[in-house]
């Protein structure tokens, strides 16, 4: 494996292999590799001859009150775990590489309308322009022929596929199932921030989506207020702070007031357990 | 030459001149094709091994209250200049096939920042955001080695030079020189708007950036709220209503409250004549 540092040498790399006639997999991730993440490559391992694995944790996404400085980070555990699982490049540019101008910032950007309303969007003001700004940049970058990204973001994912169609991207997106502990808590970076003690709690947070997904599918509950009410209810008496419980249109991401077979949705949380921001979602499909 | 007329197949034949090694050069157009136009052709004929053309009216650049259904169109006279001029392709989508959703809207796209709050985008919101969206699409479409931009569109090239270094688009900008008339009037799809008497007066446009460059250049005056009085003063007595005439640094588009050599300086002007919109300038290296 190589570990490349630099756009222009990523870009000579990629090239080459191109001109060999080989396909290309990109993994973008902000590092702090867990079991997701190696799902993530393990597909992407199989589809492609190159698998690039990109490692930068990204400042545009992040809220000026959010986690950018503390984010966790393991350069040595991410390459380790990268080599292991055949990865060819594993590209960790420094953030002047990502972004050479005065403070880091960019005058021209990727930006999302409609679709960044609901979910974590609404918390988040300017988070999916980051994500899809710099998105867009490591697509230029190593040009692949498919990307992967995990369903545990689920509004990324869509958004992402939606810039692909929007703007005429020549990739594929390859969206990869969430990857849980046994409890069925979601991996995620962040569960590194959760004592022992709210690691056992937050498997609550999938038995709630399990909880609504029982309410639609087997109790044919059609009102999503309904479905939010209990769902919450049961959150709450276990000590979560909910940002947001919301049921919406896969393709559409906007909220619904009523489900109306047959439907492909949603179902997405956010909670807090003390400081520590956890989401979660499944997809269902209402016949 | 080829016309065509779906992305799917200018994906395919572009793939394919790629695969034979061949370069390739854009020529994004709005069509109603003028000797600035061929100029670009020409010059993109030079340097490249495949030429093609894209001749798309993109109604995301055009305000509520501006031209688009009345821009002017002709398509066949377009393919015969394309074809004489050596053009490989000529890409010609229709705005379904451009926009396929909704209102022809898009739900990710590209925006800018900073780059357009003077010259025209001070005054056309929203067309810059249309056009850094309708070139980056061709951008993907085409998959160019090199994209050619006339600097009559000034900040246009500015802010897709700037968009090409923020998105690491792998592509070269290339500028090509405004094409005029003998008269000095620059070369516009817009120029068929004017009555003759019009014509002829609009080449005092020029006529003005000629005197603020010299007062710069050969009188050496410093101030720019003495050159922007003297020559708005020439364009209001010949008639003109002045939307803006401008001094502005070339790489951050910054209004120049004075200028402090060694400074490479745009100065722009757009002016109406009737109710016709004209737009001129001049880039000038102040030592």
């Amino acid at each position: 494996m190589e570990i490349v540092r630099d756009i222009k040498t990523m870009r000579e790399n990629v090239a080459e292999m191109k001109r060999q006639g080989k396909s290309v997999g990109l993994v973008p991730t902000m590092g702090y590799l867990h079991e997701g993440h190696l799902a993530l490559m393990d597909t992407a391992r199989k589809e492609n001859d190159v698998v690039v694995v990109s490692d930068f944790v990204n400042p545009l996404q992040f809220g000026p009150n959010e986690d950018y400085l503390v984010y966790p980070r393991d350069m040595d555990r991410d390459a380790q775990l990268c080599s292991e699982h055949g990865v060819d490049f594993l590209f960790v540019p420094t953030v002047e590489e990502m972004y050479p101008k005065k403070d880091n910032q960019v005058d021209v950007f990727v930006d999302v309308k409609h679709l960044d309303e609901n979910l974590c969007g609404r918390f988040r003001p300017g988070h999916f322009r980051g994500v899809v700004t710099v998105v867009t940049k490591l697509f230029n970058i190593v040009s692949p022929n498919k990307a992967y990204f995990g369903m545990k973001d689920i509004q990324q994912l869509r958004i992402i596929e939606e810039m692909v169609n929007d703007l005429n991207m020549n990739i594929e997106i390859v969206p990869v199932p969430t990857v849980r502990e046994p409890s069925g808590l979601a991996l995620s970076s962040r569960n590194t921030y959760l004592s022992a003690e709210e690691r056992e709690k937050a498997a609550s947070i999938y038995k709630s989506l399990l909880m609504a997904k029982d309410l639609v599918l087997e109790k044919g509950v059609r009102s999503t207020a309904e479905v939010i009410s209990t769902c919450t209810r049961f959150l709450s008496q276990q000590g979560f702070k909910i940002q947001y419980f919301q049921l919406v249109d896969y393709d559409t991401l906007e909220l619904l007031p009523k489900i109306e077979p047959p439907q492909k949705i949603i179902i997405a949380t956010a909670v807090f357990l003390g400081k520590v921001r956890l989401i979660d979602n499944l997809v269902v499909e209402v016949r």
